[in-house]
């Protein structure tokens, strides 16, 4: 079969970090496999990066060298710049801008660039005819933009779910494991180098909420909307809830869940209980997971490792050899002039939900706390009061089906009652 | 992004069984989405089935009816030919020749047909310049083609493994489950319709063994080679397996491994022990799962619906989109002219084993056993003599690392001992 062009496709990369590097020892060490699938020699030209001079473990002294990297967007032996420096604005985005307007296809991991501008920077691409390409960018390694864009385009998707931020599915389940508190797992993982600089995009669930933005503008076709991401960090989790919901038999899982709603576009990364029997509650560690569920195809689970130089560097190439190879496709897999401006779901869809409150031990605490939420419209499954020795009492309430908003307004009145000590924790169960 | 063609690409389809229909629907319920995200119309022209009257549950009276269906392959208002009759040769050969040769790219769920002819039939597709696509011939609704010949196509694949036939799943869950044999939920099975029409499709594992041969020839750019899939059913397994088993921490799965070897090409379909915390473990029904390894990426784990109208049906038309969309990839993603002609590995890499034998309950007869295994290479891990009421002695071996060879060579000289009651079964532990 004839490739859409013999010539080698010309490679520019900014950001020599953990990624940056993996790409190269890629191209470096699989030179001949990578003609023989993607019909051309694939090669680097430039590069750029914060020092020229650091050891890195690849050898770059055959590339050129730009010390501004928004200078590889315009140069003229360049046909693809890959973005690997990160960060929604500054030099990132200029690049982008700089590669799209003159003519150079782009692949990035930048999930924050695009969960800020991807609508704008798509229609800047194809009204340049230009690709942008994003696979590293959502779940590493795992190929679930071309799965959710290609493999199931024939699809209404009706549901996307994924556990996409590895390093709290560690501290969650190694709380699990260990029995040890969130704080002190938080060191842990601090201590491994598994935090962003700034933690809070990790365990308030930022990073995974800007992925989570990038898979709902493709599965329903809406611009990217990341400011309607509901946010909530694991924080709150404490070893008391991992505890009981495993006597439920449910593993609590910072879940990502987006579904297009009667009432506008849903999107959510939460803390939820998930079933432990499905593949998502059994996930361990810093795996990554997305379920994506469609008319005809039912539930597709994808699974793997969700950042590391390896799984993130092959997802560059897997975008880099499908450029290579003639794929040309609009950024979020339908033309960025046709992505719909949905409105988002403020009240989420009903489900059941947990409830855990301490109460203060006194005669009718408990009653309150009933007849509250049957004022609310919520009606209980399951209540448990727990021993004690002290003069608070734990409770545990598992919820039918009520709305977030009918939760949100019980718990909102739960402080009038005067016998619920501290703040309630509140958390979906997730039906998947 | 302009596609490559705006003009609507018009189908022919082969088959209105399940999948044709499900085919059919899709196309007729999804026009608009399809036309967004395909960046052109997608229209049904001319269908050919058996009866061209039967009842279907889809309104086909506006398509041009062939009774012949290779005469699909010779119309000029078709693009792409969709096969699927099923069949190793006969018309389903002769249609998807025609077609290509004719100018049409082919649209397939035919594993046999590909298990036997795959890389002559790319050869044809390539030197006329068309494409042959197969996502809904492996592994229903998974993206798996697509994601080891495109997403992954960076990596130098180390391993793929698969349960790809979800009836003997189906039975081999059910036996854990329900404590019944496997003729009782054999008979189930045909009862619910789950069985082929030669039901040594299914349970001899030649069904999921087409499939394997399919993966193997991307995965290491192999020439399709069916007939060196070591081949083995899952009618040996017997409860007391499946106990044994699970109170070691395994689950019994027909399990589906390609590896290239330095002794060549190692691909097996047979039951093996998986480890029951393992994705693949905890599989259950008729779902399908590819575990897919690569040097970069690790471990990829896909799962979903191995059969059915809808999942295959969104296979389908993800090649369907793929085409109206432009993307030209050679069928095993390199071109058919450089797919080498792996030999088999005949002995494969070593594993531990479990061995199940009854014995005569005479004195020395595991002495004898143990001292044949130490004669053969064979070191034993765990060794477990069960309590038992007559005079046969069911006994359990684990062995530490051994070759097949090893295992067959010490399993042909059981019989000579004397003391082993009928045939010892030997399945392999699968390191995953």
């Amino acid at each position: 079969m004839s490739s859409p062009s013999s010539a080698p496709l010309r490679l520019g990369i900014a950001g020599l970090g953990t990624v940056g590097i993996g790409v190269v020892k890629i191209v470096q060490t699989h030179a001949e496999m990578i003609m023989r699938r993607g019909g051309r020699p694939i090669e680097i030209v430039a590069v750029s990066a914060n020092s020229r001079t650091k050891e890195r473990g690849a050898d770059i002294s055959g590339y050129a060298w730009e010390d501004d990297p928004v200078a590889l967007g315009r140069r003229d032996d360049i046909d693809v710049v890959i973005e690997l420096m990160g960060g929604e604005n500054g030099a990132a985005k200029a690049l982008v801008e700089t590669a799209l307007k003159n003519g150079k296809d782009v692949v990035t991991a930048n999930k924050a660039l695009l969960a800020r501008h991807g609508t704008e920077l798509a229609r800047l691409a194809e009204s340049h005819d230009r690709v942008l390409r994003f696979e590293a960018a959502v779940a590493g390694g795992i190929p679930v933009i071309k799965a959710l864009t290609e493999g199931l385009a024939g699809n209404r998707i009706t549901r996307v779910m994924g556990v996409m931020n590895g390093t709290c599915n560690y501290i969650l389940t190694r709380m699990e494991a260990t029995g040890q508190g969130y704080n002190v797992l938080f060191d842990e993982a601090f201590k491994l180098g598994y935090l962003e600089a700034d933690p809070n995009l990790d365990v308030g669930g930022i990073d995974a909420g800007h992925k989570l933005s990038l898979l709902s503008a493709i599965a329903f076709g809406t611009e990217v909307d990341f400011d309607n991401v509901v946010l909530q960090g694991i924080g709150s989790i404490s070893l008391d809830d991992i505890r009981l919901a495993r006597d439920m038999g449910y593993s609590i899982k910072l879940l990502g869940v987006a579904q297009m709603t009667g009432r506008g576009l849903e999107q959510r990364m939460t803390p939820c209980l998930v079933p432990e029997t499905h593949p998502l509650g059994q996930l361990q560690g810093g795996t990554n997971m997305v379920v994506i569920e469609g008319d005809s195809v039912g539930q597709i689970v994808l699974r793997g490792a969700g950042a590391g130089e390896g799984p993130t560097a092959s997802a560059v190439m897997g975008d880099v050899l499908d450029i290579a190879r003639g794929l040309r496709l609009p950024v979020f897999g339908q033309p960025a002039a046709t992505l719909t401006d949905a409105p988002p779901a403020v009240v989420s869809a009903g489900a059941p939900w947990y409830l855990r409150m301490t109460l203060l031990d006194k005669p009718g605490a408990l009653a309150k706390i009933a007849t509250l939420l049957g004022e609310s419209g919520i009606s209980i499954a399951r209540m448990r009061q727990y021993s004690h020795d002290g003069t608070d009492a734990p409770v545990l309430i598992v919820t039918h089906k009520a709305s977030s908003d009918d939760i949100s307004f019980a718990l909102a009145k739960f402080a009038e009652t005067g016998v619920v000590v501290g703040d309630p924790v509140a958390l979906r169960i997730e039906e998947v």
